[in-house]
């Protein structure tokens, strides 16, 4: 199977590489990072990187970023910042994608548990996971060619020391966990699920 | 109670409107229609409308748009339709809106039931619905004196009856039922709550 990891080098994004390379072929990307370079945040990046990748039987994004910070300081252009990124880049990953994925292919996007379960500070972050997760269930009903789509929803991992004192309570997920989310979504034949991994 | 509801003129916010103006002071507002005019895309339009409509106790917003259409023909643009209006529109009437209410003041958004039960055309609604449910949850949890926030989430209206052919299978939701979920909304006391109308 040909697998693209958006977020190849990220800290969720190297184990599930690592984890599907074994027995796969996986395209890494990332907007700095990777076999092939790729800003989610952009539709004319996105659009060139499908044209190089070529066709594909899977894709992963591990990749999106949110404006972290408190509600009663937040701004539109804060905001934004999650929408374009994390919202849209995963979005028009699909909907620019699913003209170049292999029939019976799959898209396995990445929300996160604060969409139900907040932070201070995190309503961006939840907003968006909850975007995401509303658009994987609807999308999942209207892709052709028995293309399917989930989102993998984890709490924080466990190796992203540096946020574990904003998730106060919140018991850290291990790397192994959150990996096979991913690689049930690709090799499992479920589609519009949310995979929470908590 | 002062109470603004924006999208007063809406097939839902008309029914809103008409229960709470028989015992609190109603302000009605709308991008073309209202006692006072408001564009909930624009932030300079926000801005100036809480100036104008001064202290207040309680907003609740009826108002936003989304695109309906199939996924395989969905862009970017396309997907902006519901990131602009249903969803920035919303987010930013409590970003501003935040430094206007009054103490123990509320806001109460509105989602819709296809952020979990989607139709066909509606990925860009449900992302929409999900993203607001998910900033409620977290905005719930940071804002400051006493000030709630909670979203109705309703499945299609009865009086909507344009958009039947477009729910096969749900069963339309009484506009009584819809409102009193605003009415516990505004004279309840629970917050971060999405009061769904199934
Ligand atoms: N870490 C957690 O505890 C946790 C928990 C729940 C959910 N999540 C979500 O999981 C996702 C990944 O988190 P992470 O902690 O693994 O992130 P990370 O360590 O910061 O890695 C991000 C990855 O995405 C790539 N990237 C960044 N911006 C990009 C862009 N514009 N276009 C393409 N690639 C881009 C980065 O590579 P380049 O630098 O080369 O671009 C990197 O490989 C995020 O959406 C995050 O919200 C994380
Ligand atoms: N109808 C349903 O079955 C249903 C079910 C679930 C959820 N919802 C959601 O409920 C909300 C209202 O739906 P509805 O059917 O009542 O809508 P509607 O009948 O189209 O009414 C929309 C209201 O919003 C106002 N409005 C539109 N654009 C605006 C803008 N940019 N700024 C300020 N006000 C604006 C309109 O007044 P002006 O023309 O004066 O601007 C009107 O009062 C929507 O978010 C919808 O997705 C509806």
């Amino acid at each position: 199977m040909k697998i693209i990891i958006i977020g190849a080098t990220g800290t969720i994004g190297k184990h599930v590489s690592a984890e599907l390379e074994k027995e796969h072929e996986v395209i890494k990307a990332g907007s700095k990072s990777g076999d092939l370079l790729v800003d989610i945040s952009s539709i004319e990046s996105i659009e060139n990187f499908y044209k190089e990748a070529g066709a594909f039987d899977a894709l992963i994004c591990t990749a999106g970023n949110a404006q972290f910070g408190p509600l009663a300081q937040m701004k539109d252009a804060d905001f934004r910042v999650g929408v374009d990124s994390k919202l849209m880049g995963q979005v028009n990953l699909v909907l620019i994608g699913q003209h170049y994925i292999n029939p019976k292919g799959s898209f396995t996007l990445t929300s996160g548990a604060l969409a139900d379960d907040p932070i201070l500070m995190g309503a961006n972050i939840s907003a968006m996971n909850g975007a995401i997760n509303g658009f994987v269930k609807a999308a999942a009903i209207e892709l052709e060619k028995g293309v399917r789509i989930n989102a993998v929803g984890p709490d924080i991992v466990e190796e992203s020391t540096a946020y574990y004192p904003y998730f106060p309570g919140h018991i850290p997920v291990t790397m192994s966990g959150v990996t096979q989310a991913y690689v049930k979504s690709v090799l499992g034949g479920q589609t519009g699920q949310i995979y929470k991994v908590l």
